[in-house]
């Protein structure tokens, strides 16, 4: 098995979108060039959602332009509309996104999941024609969903085998809540792997109870290499106010350089890339790896205040 | 397998203890009274260590008087001017400290590994004698040490039968500096458990780099029942300023319920004792799932400031 792990870096997306506050265009920016300095080498920098729902990453077709290059970054489009936005951007990789809970679609983005999958297919066959690279499928609510409750594998299972025949070249299998514990997490590799090829599959844990890391301890240990984290676990969970957001992504590469894997990331220049973006959330570092790592280099860990 | 895991919450005595910060006897007292509240069954008091070298604890005979009634209280003792005091207290639980590294206890307590055994020999000797019922024998730096670097199993297997032959009640395996990942938990498991019964077994990790979660799973997937925690996750790193300390007991409990084990502990009451040892230390929550758990109980997660 490969000893190179994966990281896909989610914070200016998945986390910005989840905090209140609006970041400016600058700090994002230099955030960004702080993970490139830091080696992070995928980042998914923002979502051609419709500025009326996430009004903090309205300013994706600027901030598109002009980002450092050596990472592979990716958008978020969850339509045909976004779609439209993010050829004219020229991104080459963009994510789709679904659930593996009825519930959770409507509510989330108004649509069975059925109809979400029918919304992919022109999306994913507009941008393949447009010249598009790469396209990831977001299947959230792998465990439990905050409308139906518990999700079963099978479930999952169906619609990740879904997403693989629009011909999605991933899938992120999102623990959306952050509520699962390792045992679960093992449960359900347990129906995916016998149907999912593993180079498709992407784990995308939160990190609401602490569980996290203990989850991505146990994909490692089924032989799964690719895992969406985000910096400094940026992105609050909306069903859980105040509490953590997707696990961080220094706790993921402390985990990973300990168990002897590589990531090539500097978890150092890591630790120290999200503090701007802190301060301007009113927030203190929480993962733990980073407040240990600025600790070992005396950055005071409220210098992100 | 049983399906109780059992806590030995720490945090008054191995928490206070690496906290800067004095606390007063009366928050001491409350915070105690808070955690009987949340039906903590085991709880580590204070230390009857000379209140030179560690000042915080200093009111130990004090605070051991009047406790509420319901826990087994312990205490540690370090030496045989300690034990005097601990009986002088009536407790009837005490813990020893040694390590699996002659560095450690070197720098740590000044004496050789083998001479903490032979002083513990004298101490446990008149414990017994004076009525005592239940010796702990911590047993730390079981992975690494910050002076002689990776400790081998075969060494911590070496002190931990010392111990038993010294007739302690049980070993609490610490993790001492919070580096450890989960791979190598299982080494040291799959060592250990060839030697020594796990009833005789507690582990006992740190969080300093958010691999503490992760490492109570792999032990409760081995099948070891029995955990040392600190409320809040209270407790520096004296070797990374301002990093974690123990493990939180809220994000063990946490775990331990959602895999479906019972620990008789109140998940919301005690995500709440703490708040006002928090306040004293000026810190704020930084267990996941106690800034969840105050979350969902709409708690603001700065109450603690």
């Amino acid at each position: 098995m490969s000893d190179f792990v994966r990281i896909i870096e989610v914070a200016p997306r998945d986390g910005l979108q989840n905090e209140s506050t609006e970041i400016s265009l600058d700090i994002k920016r230099q955030f960004i060039a702080n993970l490139v300095d830091a080696k992070v080498t995928e980042i998914e920098a923002t979502s051609f959602v419709s500025p009326k729902w996430v009004p903090q990453l309205a300013d994706a077709d600027e901030l598109l332009q002009g980002l450092p290059s050596g990472p592979l970054y990716s958008a978020l489009v969850p339509n045909r509309r976004g779609l439209d936005r993010a050829i004219a951007s020229g991104v080459k990789r963009i994510a789709v996104f679904t659930a593996a809970s009825e519930e959770f679609t409507k509510k989330n983005i108004n649509m069975t999941i059925e109809e979400s999958l029918d919304e992919f297919k022109v999306v994913i066959q507009g941008f393949r024609e447009a010249g598009g690279d790469f396209v990831r499928g977001y299947l959230s609510t792998i465990v439990e969903c905050p409308y139906a409750g518990k999700i079963s594998p099978a479930a999952v299972v169906e619609v990740a085998e879904k997403l693989l025949d629009l011909g999605v070249d991933e899938i992120s299998f999102g623990e959306t809540l952050g509520v699962a514990a390792p045992s679960e997490i093992q449960r359900l590799i347990e129906a995916v792997d016998k149907r999912i090829p593993r180079e498709y599959t992407v784990w995308h844990f939160h990190d609401t109870n602490g569980t996290g890391v203990a989850n991505v301890a146990t994909a490692l240990d089924y032989g799964y290499r690719a895992f969406d984290a985000s910096a400094a676990g940026l992105g609050g969970c909306p069903y859980a106010k105040g509490a953590g957001g997707n696990v961080a992504t220094e706790d993921v590469v402390y985990l990973a350089h300990r168990m002897g894997f590589e990531t090539g990331i500097d978890l150092e220049t890591l630790s120290r890339a999200s503090l701007s973006v802190l301060d301007a959330l009113g927030k203190s570092p929480t993962s733990k790896a980073q407040v240990a790592s600025l600790a070992s280099m005396r950055v005071p860990a409220e210098s992100g205040r």
